[in-house]
């Protein structure tokens, strides 16, 4: 049995950003527009989304300090801007981190109190409304355009968390390629990569059903042509276009099915050093996970090589080892094949990385199909150091 | 571009019924259960809901006058006793029939005044609220289950037209492969073929787009492999199952992207002939309509040759050739390759039923890959009589 619950309007495609005043009417005439320090000020998309927003009598309130691995206390800040102006609505833009950290804030605007009270390891209380949400992101891996989740970190327990609640979903997503094309080539390859991580791990997810593996494979070949395209020529827009695409697809696998344990691995990673790019760290250890829970995922692998890398072996066993082996040969293209330690990471700081990775994500860990303690999440880790 | 929009909450598999008490809280204390005369009372379906509504102390109002192919009095008729006895939500319990009619029910209850007032040919007035609708499909064809459309017809003017207003989406859907075992061999046979026409249609749709094509070769593919199982064992709950999904995947292609001027054609067959199965008529005409537009959709019939029936013929017309005999065998095995003029129906009403079809219906007629005019569907009625 599975459950099938996506309320989001999701507006894909060329030049859907032009379809933002329509699709914005009765929402009000007042939005947060949240993004981060640089990039959408840069390409003069900020600019552009706040003329949008006037051609419908919507002024904006731009909140622009987030930085990649979001923080709480941002998140708080924003909020009470949020309040004390009054906006009727909240539009994220930019990456995963803009439009979680605009879930975030529409949530805790709506509910009062922080957003640490919200979380299951923080405050633990349940929300039962938001601001709507409007997501419009400009990378093609996170999803969040299409789930009901956002990731944000407590910078005084790095504690990296996803909430998953359903009165966050976005009202609507506008998911337009055109607006990619100024990604830089190691975002293309690490947003593209965490869109391949969400298929993969739902494809392997205990709860995986029909509708999601139809999407976890189109989005993985999806990814697996176009990827070294967009990388070379980040300007092709047809690369572009299936790299969005596969994007919200893989979202859609999430809400229908989710990530296992290597997101929970890679939270804890990022959540004690931030500078790591969450789809650089999901690579980093993705493979050693498929190794650790092989006998348990054979099946599923000798799937996968023959659907996403058209392997033409039919010993299940042989098959597996093949996708494992062709996945660290796709990473390679884009140099995703690094160690924890060319990376500033310490030894002695593993063990805890494991253990705030597992209290705070158990909730994926546990849908993963092979029991994993948190020593079993270090012996991972510790593979990929 | 396109729009992703389905916020029907569906849950899918084996067993499913007995989570309605959990998924109706707060909903209110009273529904209305639409269902036909009797299908669901000799299963004991019927009685198996009630008790489950009562387990959540809701009360039941049963109308169960509703017949197949649903007429637009008998929907005023339960709007008013709908609204005189203050139900709070429309249960749609069975085939296509009693769900669109719980639709049209729920509309009708909330606005007020006369189904027919809601109808584009009718009063063409816009909904803006309905009653929250639960849809428990018996059979595995119409989508309805996840999709925004009615169908009913007036029986004072035989116009049988499909409304679309996301007001009547299912706020829930719970489809069970179990409770359509019983479901009878011809029965078995047309409400699979409605399904894989919702999926054919759409993929020949000039919107179709990625997300409603995998859906609909995928739910293709389930049919061509489950129905002949189906069809002789009607209680092989994997066939079922199969069949079930294909169903909710092939009306979910139906909300993306839409049916095309076969079931145009079909709403003037069954508008004047309400005897005529739904699914029969669509098989009556469809091969017909795929050869008066060969040249338009040459390039996606041999796709779907292929995909569908595993035909490796790389000459495209001939592929596209191929998939139209395959068609016609397939229905074959079904004793679904019937004649208008053996099924009651005189040539004189021909050059009618064109023009009913063609006005009450021109919204999917335009969405063609080719031009049609009235003249051209008495055409395609015409090969098919
Ligand atoms: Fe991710
Ligand atoms: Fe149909």
């Amino acid at each position: 049995m599975f459950n099938i619950f996506l309320p989001t309007k999701i507006i894909f495609g060329q030049g859907s950003v032009e379809h933002l005043p329509d699709s914005i009417k009765n929402l009000g005439n007042k939005a947060m527009i949240v993004t981060g320090k640089k990039s959408t000020k840069q390409s003069g998309l900020l600019d552009r989304i706040v003329s949008l927003l006037k051609k419908t009598d919507v002024e904006s309130v731009i909140y622009d300090k987030i930085q990649p691995n979001p923080v709480s206390n941002d998140v708080d800040e924003a909020a009470e801007i949020a309040k004390k102006e009054n906006v009727k609505f909240v539009i994220g833009l930019g990456g995963g981190s803009a439009i979680d950290s605009a879930k975030a804030i529409a949530l805790t605007a709506a509910m009062g109190g922080k957003f640490w009270d919200y979380v299951e390891v923080g405050g633990g209380k349940k929300p039962d409304k938001a601001l709507p949400v409007i997501a419009i992101p400009t990378t093609h891996g996170t999803g969040t355009e299409a789930d009901p989740f956002a990731v944000i970190t407590n910078p005084e327990t790095n504690e990296k968390v996803g909430i998953g609640y359903s009165v966050i979903f976005p009202k609507i997503s506008i998911v337009d390629p055109e607006i990619m094309i100024t990604l830089p080539k190691n975002q293309t390859a690490y947003t593209s990569l965490d869109a391949f991580y969400h298929s993969l791990e739902a494809f392997l997810n205990i709860d995986a059903n029909p509708y999601s593996d139809i999407l976890a494979i189109d989005s993985m070949k999806r990814i697996v042509a176009n990827l070294p395209i967009a990388y070379r020529n980040g300007a092709d827009i047809y690369a572009r276009t299936n790299l969005a695409w596969a994007s919200t697809e893989a979202g859609i696998t999430e809400t229908l099915t989710g990530v296992i344990a290597n997101h929970a691995i890679e939270h804890g990673l990022s959540g004690f050093h931030p500078e790591l790019p969450h789809g650089l760290g999901l690579c980093i250890t993705g493979p050693y996970l498929l190794e650790y829970i092989f006998d348990e995922i054979r099946e599923r692998l000798a799937i996968l090589a023959h659907e996403v890398f058209n392997i033409d072996e039919y010993n299940t066993t042989t098959a597996a080892r093949i996708f494992i082996d062709m996945l660290f040969e796709f990473q390679e293209l884009f140099s995703l094949n690094q160690k924890l330690s060319s990376l500033g990471f310490k030894e002695k700081e593993l063990e805890n990385i494991a253990k705030v990775a597992y209290r705070a994500m158990k909730g994926v860990v546990v849908k993963t199909p092979k029991k994993l303690q948190e020593n079993d999440l270090l012996q991972i880790i510790k593979k990929a150091f």
